[in-house]
């Protein structure tokens, strides 16, 4: 049993990292944070809120050790939950030497596919890092930042192939307003937290161009179904995709006004174009780029994928939108 | 083979029948329409539109024999299509000669348990009116009557043993934008759509108490599952809940802010009363009356329904609607 007075690190300063900081302190746990700019680590230790996320969220800088040397944090650190998008996380960590994270227990609170390696944050520590599986869990799990540090119930999924760690995340970040339940299928929900961005990418690209309720539902389903589908091809396990984490997933980022990869297709759907939407996020719209990593991985299981196929040519072929919607229309059901 | 060139009637005069006649229209099908109030009759056959609902659709009143006499309708008509809320129907219907349905495709747009008998419609038609399943047949899906007439694309399924009926009903009801499955399972479809009211009642209430995005999409994934959980305890059959007309029509509702339902559960959740809340819902919330139903017909099955228990409770009981709620969130994962 892994003992959860164990040094905690957390990387990364946006949102989430944030929301997760502040449970943490909840349960009166000291925590080095890696963020990046000093001028916000200056301001968190001042102030004791973060400048460029969640600012309203009030913090104890007395239990923080905020720091920009990530050697630092990782070896003052025994778990470190890495909370960086996907998309930056190689470019931010590939010096590191792996030996640092040798027997720490690695916490992934990604959701994306690290487009380097097209490789899903598991699947990366493990051969980039040497991270062995009983080392590594995931928290997923359709939560918003804003809505847990609101104080809004949420409930999370954490995944691991040890038990231990299902614990040890029960221990860190469960509250009376965060629910925790425990699964060792860390493939299966790592690929259903990239799909469902791109699945958000989809639904709002359809409200933009004005379908209503009716198809946003029948596009979710089918949504479902084709993530069931893909991921019996890869890793055929008992999973109910019914259950929180795949399912859940799917439709709060799809119907949600929070969710950034939503946005961003809604913005494509109204006529703006791909780049323009892109520049138009502040945050990275993390299915754009899963959208391309998935088509290329999915090249070796060739599953049918016509949702996926839909905003991976809208967003990277120049297609469209109001015609490869109007033929993935066609293919739902 | 049915021959679609028969004589078709429409019973009701909300929402749906009104889309519903506007489609058929679409196909050049005279319809004799069944309206209760002789004034909307009236306006309808001067002005051709209905003044009580979905007033703006242009229909043509020379393809349209509008009569409060029901035997009349139903002697006229080989199809029948049945919209009345399943609350009113058999107080509408039950002095009806059975003679006069014998061998008439009848078919039930109708959502909603028939509180009498707590009977889903087939089986309503079937006993009441000796109407054999092979004449039977169901349109659902996730659509909202105001959906359809905006000419926004949605998809329906219909239902029956009889494959000619689902051939009938895509020919009479299908369109560029309104794409049609069919399916066999009449007595899953007709649970599923009587359930996801009351779920959309649930919805309605988490919102109404300022739970958010994250726990609504919780309560929807559970909703899924306790849906199948019930769907496989009366009549296990090979069905994906997954597809469009059982989950879809859950999301719809529990998203949708057009669904009265939701609409319904929100004041309660609010803190309006549940009479309070019954009144200022000009349209029936279905989901009221049926969270009672299905609690009476549950009771042979004893099948685990959190969800529902709690909106009887909170409906029927006079529970606290956040003590309820809360309760409820302990259950679900």
């Amino acid at each position: 049993m892994i003992k959860i007075a164990n040094r905690i690190g957390v990387v990364g300063g946006g949102s989430w990292a944030t929301a997760i900081v502040k449970v943490l302190q909840h349960h009166q746990k000291k925590v080095n944070w890696f963020i990046r700019r000093q001028d916000v680590i200056d301001a968190i230790s001042n102030s004791g809120h973060n400048p460029e996320y969640l600012s309203q969220v009030e913090l104890n800088p007395a239990m923080i050790s905020a720091s920009n040397n990530l050697d630092e944090v990782i070896s003052n650190s025994d778990i470190v939950i890495f909370c960086i998008p996907a998309a930056f996380l190689h470019r931010q960590i590939e010096t590191l030497d792996k030996k640092l994270l040798q027997d720490k227990i690695i916490i992934s609170a990604i959701k994306g596919v690290i487009p380097e390696f097209n490789a899903i944050v598991s699947r990366y520590f493990n051969t980039v890092f040497d991270v062995p599986a009983e080392n590594y869990g995931v928290i997923a799990g359709p939560t918003h930042a804003e809505e847990v540090v609101m104080d809004k119930l949420s409930y999370l999924t954490a995944a691991s192939v040890n038990d231990d760690i299902g614990a040890v995340l029960i221990e860190l970040l469960g509250t009376r307003n965060i629910k925790i339940s425990v699964s060792s299928d860390v493939i299966g929900i790592e690929y259903a937290s990239v799909l469902k961005n791109i699945y958000a990418v989809a639904a709002g690209i359809s409200v933009g161009l004005g379908y209503g309720d009716n198809f946003l539902s029948v596009l979710t389903t089918n949504a479902i179904v084709e993530m069931r589908r893909f991921l019996d091809a890869i890793n055929h396990c008992k999973r109910d995709v019914n259950n929180t984490s795949y399912c859940g997933d799917i439709i709060v980022t799809s119907y949600s006004q929070f969710s950034r990869n939503r946005m961003f297709g809604n913005l494509i759907g109204k006529g703006y174009s791909v780049n323009y939407s892109r520049i138009e996020m502040k945050q990275v719209a993390e299915g754009y780029y899963a959208s391309k990593c998935m088509t290329e991985i999915n090249e070796q299981y060739k599953v049918d994928m016509p949702i996926m196929n839909a905003v991976y040519n809208i967003c990277y072929n120049n297609v469209s939108p109001s015609q490869e919607m109007r033929r993935l229309a066609e293919k739902l059901k």
